[in-house]
């Protein structure tokens, strides 16, 4: 049996902030990115396919999906580090595997590793029950510069 | 000496195009892509920084850069491959390696490799004279289904 | 729920032989690939662990459990399309996540698309019941050129 | 003008005796991997084609130039970070684009940026005048547990 990893901390309010937040600009408020579920090690998150998001071909710009995946990689790992830690994306690899062309696209990220200072994470894309593209990320973590 | 790639064709017509074309609406048109250099096996493209396109820290979001990224592998390639094929991003990967906080993002995508079905793009992302990215990534070249 | 993958073809004779298969020479036999397991869209294959596979530093090369990814990413897919069409890996993307001193290295390969030219299979990979790398790359599927 | 990454340090005597260093053993050693050109933020090394890195097909196995980009990887860091640092990579991405029958393989690796505890390399893998693969990775940089 393959041990999965645990999680010593997890920030129950920060998580429940993120499923009622809706961002009011930027690039996630133009996406329309939406926190479905969010548990230790699991963010969930989706994105209402609309015609805006869509390229020439009626078919979702590859751009929304690596967007909505650079999102949830870091978006995971924030409720499972010490409160005010910083965590980035450093970089990040994605298959996209089938086109979207209607519907619901929901972002599933799961953290593989984490270290005080790097975790790992694997995402799968799913719409219309058809994986749409798989991810795999880094992100960095970290300590406030002055803790005091 | 290492043989660099050549091309048989290059579409002058729908670089020229690209240079002049701001989408009006969609992703591109959020981001604000402006193309700035088309040459065979070269583009170059780039964004304005302004505050919609930041996370909370003041820093570019990743989403940005990677959509950025995603639609100059695809766009790279479309100059010379027959007229009426179809290009897609496969896959590709990116490092982001240093924030973005003001001016300008510039997404310089070289050509690799191509055959009649896959090409392979190298890019780089360029801020203040810095690099702040560098990713890789496959597009999928197809001929239209009725050439006739 | 989301719908996974089924294959209309499954080679047994070819997974078989693969189980029963040790390489006499070449990088598989250098690092003892042993297949434990081939279903359709899945192949479990491992190495022992021994000094020559080793760094200096007591930890497994990391070329090692690139060259056993790179080799399981084309052999999953061998059993699931026509005879004769050859199978090559394009590219992919790995993330070492923990160091391997002991026991035997499992390399876990699941097909997670497949079209008639491109297949995408995520990795992972086991060391004494923890995850010490993950991965996820592309296959090319070509027809023989000579089909008759 | 895009400023290039620049050097404080840079171990000449550790770059020197790498390029005379062949290993006896291990992966390195199978491979035959030998140092060509190691200057601060660039390291060049190559492995000649023989029969046993070949794959059934007659075309060197794809594992032999990931371990070669995972060696270099990591190597490239080596001379210019602290005395005693401890450099791994943690990630890499790799596009295998032709195929290499004869002759010498030349893995030109390049550092694009670093921080104290990560690096971020660049790759081309050139085989008679030709690119054959190119690769993009992280390594980690750490410093010595008991620096006294």
């Amino acid at each position: 049996m393959v041990k999965r990893i645990t999680f010593e901390k997890f920030d129950d309010d920060l998580a429940e902030a993120a499923k009622h937040y809706r961002a009011p600009s930027g690039l996630p408020a133009f996406l329309g990115i939406a926190v479905d579920e969010f548990l230790p090690g699991r963010l969930v998150a989706s994105i209402e396919v609309r015609p805006e998001l869509m390229n020439h071909f009626g078919v979702m710009h590859g751009g929304v999906i690596s967007a909505l995946v650079d999102h949830c990689l870091g978006g995971v790992v924030y409720p499972v580090v010490p409160a005010g830690h910083w965590v980035a994306t450093t970089e990040y690899k994605i298959n996209l595997v089938a086109p979207v062309r209607q519907g619901k696209v929901t972002c599933c990220a799961t953290i593989v590793s984490l270290s005080t200072s790097l975790g790992v994470v694997t995402v799968e894309v799913i719409n219309e029950d058809r994986v749409v593209a798989v991810a795999q990320g880094t992100v960095i973590v970290k300590a406030p510069r002055n803790p005091g």
